[in-house]
């Protein structure tokens, strides 16, 4: 790699913290596409992170999260705030095409040099989303936003890992019979800080507070917190100061008690370990190929070696 | 470990292979359970295992996927073939419980000694479900059945790594609007050998072909098969012999083309990666942890590292 390219990151980091947009934008990229030039960018915005609020909106498609997460928005607009919002399709390996929707409907605030809006996928990154989406948060952090909502698609185990990402989470529960079970399958109640029941004028919107509430009931509360349920009508604003209040409350909630930082190193943890799993896993990709594998495996299609027995070798090897 | 339990499981075996069931689910009980009894259990099924043919039948909650099993297990009764069926549900850490409900619905082959009903969830099991998964066909496969039928709960990526542990893979879409948007989203248009329009009597069931119909036409055909559709209505038993015919037609084609040998082979391979990547986690989780890892975690959260270079210092260590 030659000295300009290396040297990029830290001009666009430059230029990205006095307001140039599309720096920004670029250092995302560069965050997506993984590899040493990511380091990089990590490597300079980590010291200058840890001032930016991060709330993340989970939620099944059809929740209305977009509507929602435009709404909130412009509650942040009002109070003054920059914000960031960061949109993020972990079933897509592309970056941009799944939100292409979103981004056309946040046009209100396409004019607006305060809101920056970006969609994410990976390409390169290691460890996919569950890794560059903290790394993103701290491109956004670095640059001087104070609040980044971090979008995510889809209810599965990476939408979680990377809401988690967030320090308070709201996950987004569309009205309908057994649309809260399903949440709650999907283990979308433990993510929960606070719970959002759009489309509240819809039927069935009742039905799913109730259930959400005996689901509530039946879980303990977690570390003095009871997840609050706000009814929101994202398409006509209904409810959304209720449900920035929430946050606010959510937020001094955690920076009064000392959760705020527990829970930050707890996320810090989590990443050195995830880091490490993922590098190991490399090397691992690196062992279970090439011409000792491809022996091993003869014994086993063989079945002269069974796999345990194999992958034993392997790691001796 | 006793020389008596460590005995346990070749005396298991040998009953299950005589048609002793309750042996059976004990050595399938065992391979949930992990550690080195399963690996006992491995040892053994391994070298014995390779004649049954496994099907996996997966798609979304609601779709009918238990009634179809069961009428899948009548036509195998009707040739007069023995199966067994591995129901798995990776959203439950229990075994049995998720299931309650088809194993009662399955009484009516509750009498058949020729067929087998089995549950499974793992506790303790290195890489969880994706890896107990194929080493409980094994064991099936030992035990002398010519067919086992894999079903899984829900359309996750671990669902769908459980379907691939079979030779053919059904996706059962539910009729209505966006249903198979919906499965081509989570990935299963492309695990599918066989698509299944269940509960076709239903309204949307003729645009939920056409959307498959026309996904299919947009993907090119994988390795020369292009995966049939077939309508069925798993209540009336209308479909099911079509079925059938497309599962043997898929069967003959792999053995015929070649293509079952080599996927079984890459699917072996698959596993080999899989244990050495689970224990290379593991050994990443005991780096992970303890004086070292708190001293550095400490160095991150103030800012004098970041967490890649912690975790490089973990892997030096």
């Amino acid at each position: 790699m030659s000295a300009r390219t290396r040297q990029e990151p830290r001009e666009l980091l430059e230029a990205a913290r006095t307001g140039d947009r599309s720096a920004l934008a670029r250092l995302i990229s560069l965050v997506e596409q993984g590899g040493d030039v990511a380091r990089d960018v990590g490597r300079l915005t980590f010291p200058l992170a840890g001032s930016a609020y991060a709330a993340g909106i989970t939620g099944p498609t059809g929740s209305g999260k977009s509507t929602l997460t435009e709404r909130l928005i412009a509650q942040a607009r009002e109070e003054g705030s920059e914000v960031a919002i960061l949109a993020v399709d972990p079933s897509s390996p592309f970056s941009g095409g799944a939100f292409l929707g979103d981004r056309v409907r946040m046009q209100s605030h396409a004019t607006d040099h305060g809101v920056f809006i970006r969609s994410m996928a990976t390409r390169g990154h290691l460890g996919g989303l569950a890794l560059a989406t903290p790394e993103a948060i701290r491109v956004l952090d670095a640059a001087g936003f104070p609040w980044v909502l971090v979008e995510t698609v889809g209810v599965g185990q990476v939408e979680i890992e990377v809401a988690g990402a967030a320090d308070t989470t709201l996950v987004v529960v569309p009205p309908g019979s057994g649309d809260a079970v399903q949440a709650s399958k999907a283990g979308l109640l433990e993510a929960a800080d606070i719970f959002v029941v759009n489309k509240a004028d819809r039927p069935g919107a009742a039905e799913t507070r109730r259930d959400l509430e005996f689901m509530l009931h039946l879980s303990a509360p977690d570390e003095g917190w009871t997840p609050p349920i706000i009814s929101t009508v994202a398409s006509t604003g209904e409810g959304i100061d209720d449900l920035w209040t929430a946050v606010a409350s959510h937020r001094d909630f955690l920076a009064e008690s000392g959760l705020l930082e527990r829970r930050r190193t707890a996320r810090l943890a989590e990443e050195v370990r995830g880091i490490v799993r993922h590098r190991l896993e490399d090397r691992a990709l690196d062992r279970a190929s090439g011409a000792e594998f491809d022996s091993l495996l003869n014994d086993v299609v063989d079945r002269r070696l069974d796999p345990y027995e194999a992958a034993a070798k392997l790691l001796e090897g």
